[in-house]
């Protein structure tokens, strides 16, 4: 048996402490798989005096967690605390410049400075590790990284947010509205008191930035996501989309399309989408996760499993330390940063498929000839229309629409030419369908 | 960038050339990902005049498919030729004596023989890789090796075989019954003309045995796999379950139990089983693959995708030839062989569960009072029972019923107890139900 894995933990909240639990639970097996005992020597989070139903004597706390770095006694430090910036980011960069493997569950840290600290590990000669920023339990950089890496990824797409899937597959199953499916999952813990990151669809473009980078051999790039959230999403946006044959869902996408320069450019966009009931992401419902891989050689490869939680997310950061442990830790992006791309984002408006949209109008003669027109002048086909009989207490009528096969562009060439009418109460909800 | 890693290919069938046509349209995304080239030098095949579609005049060709292990300009034997024994289990045992790296698609062999193989790639310090043997471009052995290893797994169960559920998932579809359906579906290449391993459930028993070896620490042991395929599903079962809200799918399932002794025991079925529509495993048809694993942290893990085909199976080899490159490959079943622990098998009397029992019977008074008193004299309790109304074209009468939770022992003693009745015109069709 070689010597042990020395780990440093900063951040003691749920996940933190699930680590913990793990390495007690499963410590013979984790050893065994290990090839040596994976050995935490020090923790450190911003209250001692908190009770967190754990024995915390036999590891040496450290006040300033930054300061973990500089131990002499460890081989790793575990990243837990969360904020892109801040201490987290300090302890990183101190940790690996004090030549530690770094190990994170921070999808935000990732998404803003995950290729600067690449960068410093690969010229210090550590791991960097962070499964669990993306999707929780699910081993899903480990699948891109290695599982997949004999294929060209044409597409990475998923549900990416356990919080917003939870609402709209609620949504879906109870035929509430948003507003109040929101305020049930706040009160069952499913949504946070302040639900903007989940429900806006930013948590999921942290992941989904990270998943493209490893997939497309980019650099990350966060700012580039296009990123809409499901608070727009009627209650009768989900029963038109069931009659149509879809389930909604909030979907990360991400692909690459050369632009005219021959370039490759990175399309990344975290936005709700019409997903058909045959596709197994319509099967998704609750707080699940679940990516999908389209490999030129694979076919499509779907990793789904619990996107959040303790068990799940300590899962993910040990698996890490046993990758570490096993000294099977390669380039955390799969490539050396020195090959990763800096890709033009694309612009959606040349993929081409089909849309639904939804507009709200008012009752008056006329709003379906200025639709319909427009739809026309914007060489949009339409595959289905559906207008609901009757106004709601609003004064307002909903008008759904799918259109044939056809460009992003000119859906959007529709949407400006209404933009201003007098008949729309509200900017339409426009959302791509996948195809099975 | 390193020196290339020098490959000889074994086997130049479907999956074969797959892997030649993927090292060629890849070759800079899989270079740039495994640090190095993935360079064939000599190839092997039965017939050396076979036009296979692609140029092998790159590669030497060697006539004794086993004097490849010989070959001083190999790192690492790729076997493709398949069969338990013969000719692939040579050159397995050759390449491994001289020390090159091993990675196979072979379930049969790695069923039987892997531990053997193991033992010695250990001895030599050489990598012994076989991700395609199981299920098929699906990244399930790393994610059980790697992505799982925190976890203490619970069950591993799944859709091991795409033949049987492209059967089982048509007959759902179509309604028509068994042989129909296998004899359209060799017409259509998704059924081999003797498809016995395929619908007897053995070629998903090689790949459980192999699952459960690394989910479990256990040696393999394919011999234990209770094996039941689905030539006895009809298309009134799938209707009935239908109705129940099940679908039917053939599932392989390993798990550990403690018995007597205190000792670990490894049951391992292949069986037809009834899915609640709301499992992802319902939403699994055509010839995909799905595998389920439920760690004690992690919860459960779903991976999913193409069983077989020469892309996906190609998939799953070149990734197992850029771990060895990146030099990430570890145990191949995940701890040390001397780790692995021979485990009893296990009876399944002792699990409890609801099950499902069909029953073809004559068409007579008392038939029903004669099957209900066997499971009350068994302590079986029926959930549903129910009767077919008319006798079909044998003039048999199905009668289907589910029982409450209960030991599978007393399904077991009931099903003994109406065993040579003179009402039954065949043995009883007893499916597990799996939970939700």
């Amino acid at each position: 048996m070689s010597a042990p894995l020395r780990i440093a933990l900063a951040g003691l909240g749920t996940v933190g402490i699930g680590v913990i639990r793990l390495l007690q639970a499963n410590r013979d097996l984790v050893t065994t798989r290990a090839g040596r005992p994976l050995e935490i020597v020090s923790v450190s989070a911003r209250d001692r005096t908190l009770d967190r139903g754990v024995d915390l004597s036999p590891y040496a706390w450290e006040e300033d967690m930054t300061a973990m770095a500089a131990r002499d006694d460890v081989d790793v430090v575990v990243e837990l605390v969360g904020g892109s910036d801040g201490p987290a980011l300090t302890l990183a960069r101190n940790a690996i410049a004090a030549n530690k493997h770094f190990v994170t569950a921070n999808k935000a840290m990732i998404a803003h400075h995950g290729l600067a600290l690449a960068h410093a590990s690969e010229a210090h000669g550590t791991a960097l590790k962070f499964e669990a920023a993306v999707a929780g339990g699910i081993p899903v950089v480990k699948g891109l990284r290695e599982g997949a890496a004999a294929n060209a990824i044409e597409q990475i797409y998923g549900i990416l947010n356990g919080t917003a899937n939870y609402i709209l597959s609620t949504m879906e199953a109870s035929g509430a509205d948003f507003a109040t499916t929101l305020k049930d999952a706040q009160a069952l813990g499913y949504a946070e008191a302040d639900p903007t990151f989940d429900i806006e669809g930013v948590d999921a473009a942290h992941k989904l930035s990270i998943l493209a980078a490893i997939s497309f051999g980019a650099k990350v790039d966060f700012d580039a996501v296009a990123c809409e959230g499901i608070s727009r999403v009627r209650a009768a946006d989900i029963a038109q989309a069931d009659v149509l044959g879809y389930v909604i869902r909030l979907i990360g996408w991400a692909d690459v399309a050369e632009i005219e320069s021959g370039a490759p450019a990175l399309l990344q966009q975290v936005k709700p989408c019409l997903v058909p009931k045959g596709h197994p992401l319509a099967h998704v419902t609750g707080a699940t996760n679940a990516v999908v891989a389209e490999g030129n050689f694979s076919g499509r490869l779907l990793f789904q499993g619990a996107g959040a939680g303790d068990g799940p997310t300590a899962s993910a950061v040990v698996a890490d330390l046993i990758d570490i442990a096993r000294g099977e830790a390669g380039n955390p992006f799969s490539v050396p940063t020195s090959e990763l791309i800096a890709m033009e984002p694309a612009e959606s408006g040349e993929r081409t498929g089909q849309t639904y949209l939804r507009f709200t109008v008012t009752d008056r003669p006329g709003v379906l000839a200025e639709i319909t027109a427009a739809m026309r002048d914007a060489n949009v086909s339409i595959e289905s229309l559906i207008q609901q009989g009757r106004a709601n207490d609003g004064g307002e009528v909903l008008v759904a629409m799918v259109t044939h096969d056809g460009p992003e562009r000119c859906v959007d060439a529709a949407v400006a030419l209404l933009s201003g009418s007098a008949s729309l109460t509200a900017p339409p909800l426009v959302m791509k369908i996948l195809e099975e």
